[in-house]
């Protein structure tokens, strides 16, 4: 890559970061669950940007091992003390109620109270999130400093009131869905469950947004299917209901905590060497950054269930720093600071890089295998005998013209000359121009 | 593995090494060889341990390329000086006579005695160990510091008497059989033709029947199949006489050297990764020891047999110190305080584990394998929102269901996630009860 | 190996060494390009050592992509100034001349003459080597010091004299043929088109001679085809009209560049581990000199023919230091100077050990493979109990007898053993007269 696209690609970067910053902004108060009106509310939202569908599945609905839960709604959700004073409101931070808490209008002593109260004694201004999605009772999330402050006033009563109902509503999710050449599909998945933080996972959903109007402007070789679920019962209930059109999936990501300052990680699918592995490991080594490849591990998020064993997709995890290890994870700190516009454009840059290669990836087969094209004829050298000062370019179209007998894709190719894809690609859109590169897909959806 | 169960292992370990060690000091005076009285006498003691089966094949039996030789008996055996000193005697040591020497009685010269006696200059108070029983001749082994002695004599007569008899008589070896739910056997083979060596190999000898007591007292899946057999000549002969048998032989080790201080050393099968190699490797990974291992190589002890091309058994070498590298062996510094009671402990239970995996290592089939199974209704985790905080156990839980594909092993999953197997056969014994998991091998004979 | 089989090969090495340095000083002052009367010449002095036939290939001729180009015949070519003074001139060094220079002469003003000449500015003495084989125009070479000189004396006019000319003429090559037992070949290629260049190719030119002249003299198991060609076109040429009996290439090697004091490179061939480079590799390995083993790229000299996706032979190129890493590379500086006769003799019995590695690399089958045979009966053991005290050759017995399965072949065993293949081939022919191995290609034209 030159200096000059280089360049242009940053400032690219920059205004799409600062845009989808302001999108996450738009969304980070709206309280999220893995049901219910914050959810809805979210995709309408995203509908401004992306032609995606709404699908709500009825509670009760059965999605393999699991069933669609009751629809969870809060109006207001507080503490108060005797003098009335609301000492934790939901009105404040919607991280102060843990998700599917039941209704309760009582008063409870300090004794009691302190049952149901979850902080974080190492980050004493940091409110927890929690959600309890399969269990009763109730319980509210607040800062270590407010815990002790209300410990000190010793056992006191204090009402509580949490105005919520469990009822047979449905679970939310949206879908986006981009037609290309072949029918063979790129999955891109997200969720949606969580209230007001901010990379987990407004990041994963600004960028996939991001990823669907790049590739909505395109004509692509693969179709693309983005999915904004709600984690764990979300992405089972898509693949419980969309079972038939699995073996279409090619290729998918898996979008999560990719705003935060730390460097990229890549969490490889189940197959340790699918091709969207190999892709994304080419892509990291040829960028400028540092990051880091992770092996396949049955934990984390919703790759969990692309990867099970009966499911099975080739599909990796795109992070920065990993779920569960940094503090801020499902925190207040997990706010809009944390956030950072040119994480989100370098995110969104780094999963671009991975799909083109995708798009590219395919096999030729060498016009002209018997000995070497005469290339200066064509003018691809600038003279015959100089056949060892060829530049960059020249170099890698003898790459691929050596190794393009059907057997080596580009990427291979790429792996084998340590060279940027893109050089690659190039090189070869040089050759099929020259007519010395056959495609030996002409069906790229017969491909592999 | 809890510290408590550490804890009571150690224990076990130090009864058994105890016991083992009692065991070995009553083998140690007997005068074993590749034949005789010596080998009946030690493998009787065996016999109020074990089931144990004593085999005699006659001398001259054809065994592949070899014939079983004569046998030898020696009763006494000295060199004796002009006042009728015996300046040396097999009274003294077993190790003083050259194994298979011929029968003397005669006055022989200081300068045409010193032709046949053996020393160590290096170690000076030490008596080598030596045997000769395909060539004639005679010998003795002294301590170097006796050989100067005698030299300091000058030349003067001395008398040698060797009341030794090479007899149509028979090779024994001793032969326990556990019958297991399978017909497939492990085959677990050791030397006893050495006559008062403690570590080579009176430490193998007592760990194989240690092996033996606790295989026999559970239920198995394999049949096991204890062999005591001369080295070499002994290997040979069973093989020969036992070839029908040998496909329904899986896994195997031979046991030698298992006695002495050194760390654990394993010499992998010819095969390089027969499963038997794969499981001891993660056996000691795991373990809180130091290890080696080392790969395949045609020498050694009866590996070099189990393992030649046409027999080719998945059988590996389990030793401490090994043979030859280390100044005691083959001399009679390889003596009863040489052998240490922990050592033979531990190789007693390493072997078990080995063996442990190897039972246990099937394959199964997730029966929920479209997304997770719902644990928290099971009783599996403590609540869905929480899949991240398992500890150790769940996570094994979640391991074993990722890929119990049936293309899995148990030590495949081991192996991939870095968990001592233990902990995967537990969760493995968790799924079975939750019928989660379905064993692909009904008849287990049938594995691989 | 001995010292004093080490000792003799060294002497070998000296004398060779001086003799191909011989030949190298009487080919180095013709004037050789891709075609042409110093391309004959050189190939008749070559005839004088190998019975090599000379081949002719019309100008004009249809190979592969490319076409058999005219032949250029220069006369005279110089600079004369206003005084008639020739300031460059070919007669004192036929780099002077661009290859393929069109005839010309003309007055020419410095301004214009200055843009046809070629020099090396960081090294000011040294004239550089160009061609311009399928380019038309003219130019010299010279160096920068005569540059300047010119420089200095301003905006002057010059005489410039080309006597050339381009005719349907042919391109020539030489080839020798060496029958051996098999049809089956390996192929040495080697360039001969650059003028007074000495490592560059002079080097390859007089090894290639004398493992043509080595194994001329011996009755080998594959046939051997050395060939003399102008690189590239001359590769493609000789590829083109050959290529009915590529199938019968198993081997190969491009030399190039092998008589300079640099250590050893080995550039593997397009299949990477094709048997060359295993052989190559494992003999660099034992030998005591350092070396370096790169992976194929399609650059570099004619192994981008050989090796071409369409051609694919298993070759690989030997070269000391690699072509255009060197300062004195395509200069004048690569003159008999830089040529060192150790290191052509250093290379030839590189060459040569490598080919008999090949020569000698079949498979076979052990005939007692039940067990170990008794090698003590057979001699090449001293007695049955000390199994471990053979020296190296009585283990590379034991290494042979116990991979010796059908599936192995030598240089498995000798890679496995970590052995010098010497000592695995020794071992393999002491077993072969004790009829212990069998050779499981009867026809080596079948063999792999």
């Amino acid at each position: 890559m030159s200096d000059t696209t280089q360049h242009a690609r940053v400032e690219g970067e920059n205004s799409s970061g600062e845009a989808m910053y302001q999108l996450a902004c738009e969304l980070f108060p709206f309280h999220r669950g893995i049901t219910g009106p914050g959810v809805r509310a979210s995709l309408k939202v995203l509908q401004q940007h992306v032609p995606l569908q709404v699908h709500e599945v009825p509670s009760g609905t059965s999605v393999y091992d699991w069933e669609v839960p009751k629809e969870w709604r809060v109006g207001s959700a507080y503490i108060a003390d005797a003098e009335g004073n609301h000492v934790v409101d939901i009105a404040d931070s919607n991280l102060h109620i843990i998700g599917y808490s039941d209704a309760i209008d009582a008063t409870v002593a300090w004794s009691e109270l302190r049952t149901h109260l979850v902080t974080l004694p190492k980050h004493r201004g940091w409110i927890p999130y929690r959600s309890s999605h399969f269990e009763s009772g109730w319980g509210f999330c607040l800062t270590h400093r407010q815990f002790e402050e209300l410990e000190a006033r010793g056992e006191v009563d204090y009402r509580v009131v949490i105005d919520s109902e469990l009822i047979d509503g449905a679970l939310t999710y949206g879908e986006i869905y981009l037609p290309g050449a072949s029918k063979d599909e790129v999955l891109i998945s997200t969720h949606v469950c969580h209230p007001s933080l901010a990379n987990d996972n407004l990041s994963g959903i600004v960028v996939a947004t991001w990823i669907a109007k790049q590739f909505a402007s395109t004509s692509n070789r693969y179709s693309y299917r983005f999915i904004f679920v709600p984690a764990t019962i979300g992405a089972i209930t898509w693949l419980a209901l969309n079972a038939k059109g699995l073996p279409s999936i090619r290729h998918g990501l898996v979008l999560t905590g990719v705003g935060d300052s730390g460097s990229i990680t890549y969490k490889r699918s189940r197959r340790d060497c699918a091709e969207i592995d190999r892709a994304t490991a080419h892509v990291l080594a040829h960028s400028a950054y540092p990051y880091e490849i992770r092996k396949f591990e049955p934990f984390g998020y919703d790759e969990r269930q692309y990867c099970s064993p009966g499911i099975d997709l080739q599909m990796g995890c795109l992070m920065r720093s990993p779920n569960g290890e940094y503090p801020e994870y499902h925190t207040s700190a997990d706010n809009l600071d944390f956030l950072r516009p040119d994480a989100l454009a370098g995110s969104l840059e780094t999963a671009v890089e991975i799909l083109s290669v995708l798009e590219a990836n395919t096999s030729y087969v060498n016009q002209n295998p018997m000995c070497e094209p005469q290339l200066g004829r064509r003018g691809l050298y600038r003279s015959f005998g100089n056949l060892n000062d060829g530049g960059a370019a020249q170099r890698a179209v003898q790459w691929v013209l050596s190794y393009s007998d059907g057997h080596h894709s580009l990427l291979d190719i790429a792996e084998r000359a340590n060279l940027p894809f893109d050089q690659v690609r190039h090189a070869t859109d040089v050759l099929i121009e020259q007519q010395l590169l056959l495609d030996v897909n002409v069906d790229v959806g017969a491909t592999e």
